[in-house]
């Protein structure tokens, strides 16, 4: 099975853009403004230099953020969303994703890519694993922590 | 043992925080540029909106990032360093600091504050889950991930 290589969004693809995020919230039983309003959020975020995305046609998307760090001098970069559709999993569109965001983070000078996971999902945990990422830190496990405000 | 309000640093206190940063990095044997170097470049992100920090005199910070989301369509708050000094512990300046980040991120329109931790580090863990900070989601602990480039 060939995967077709996921792509940079442009400004032109806000609308996909609002439609998969608004997909993926909802399967997951997440809060979502609707796609129309994540369609405007993502045409603005994309003007930026702050946030992008990566797709794979209408199959999957990645979120991609960076952000300037006083501690390296350089870029981080927080991989926000990593989603591919129900019908399209076991395909390798995941792991074509995540590899096309490492590549632009690298293109970006971005030191490190982050991202948060819950322990459960063990098929996404195994992508990252397999993917050069840890969640080890002097051999303990890293812990990701949120209030809500 | 009274606790000295944590203060919101102005570009004034870029030495400041450049000095305690690199104490921090030094007493956990992380990387660090030196104290100027990490002062400069506190001084620069403190002429954005993007990265501030919270200052318990030289005893204490927090450095507090904001980014936009286009989940929320709110900025999001990332608390990416708090520390105090060994000699100052066990006062209470690390909860002081941490209030007045979590207040910050209010006054900013946050939707929430993040963050990450070793599972190990008891005592930090222990003030984010007294301070209303929880790593469960749907019942289980979220995982920080993080690949170097």
């Amino acid at each position: 099975v060939t995967v077709p290589a996921p792509l940079l969004a442009t400004a032109d693809d806000a609308a996909a853009i609002g439609a998969i995020m608004h997909r993926c919230a909802t399967e997951f039983d997440e809060p979502t403004p609707g796609a129309e309003v994540l369609a405007e959020r993502a045409r603005q975020a994309l003007l930026t230099d702050s946030t992008t995305f990566v797709l794979a046609g209408a199959a999957g998307f990645a979120q991609v953020r960076f952000r300037p760090s006083v501690w390296s001098g350089r870029t981080d970069c927080h991989l926000e969303d990593l989603y591919v559709i129900p019908p399209e999993r076991g395909r390798g569109i995941g792991r074509a994703l995540l590899d096309r965001a490492v590549e632009l983070a690298g293109s970006r000078g971005a030191s490190h890519v982050e991202l948060a996971t819950g322990s459960g999902d063990v098929e996404a945990r195994g992508l990252y694993e397999t993917s050069g990422f840890t969640n080890l830190e002097d051999g303990e496990p890293m812990l990701f922590y949120m209030r809500e405000l």
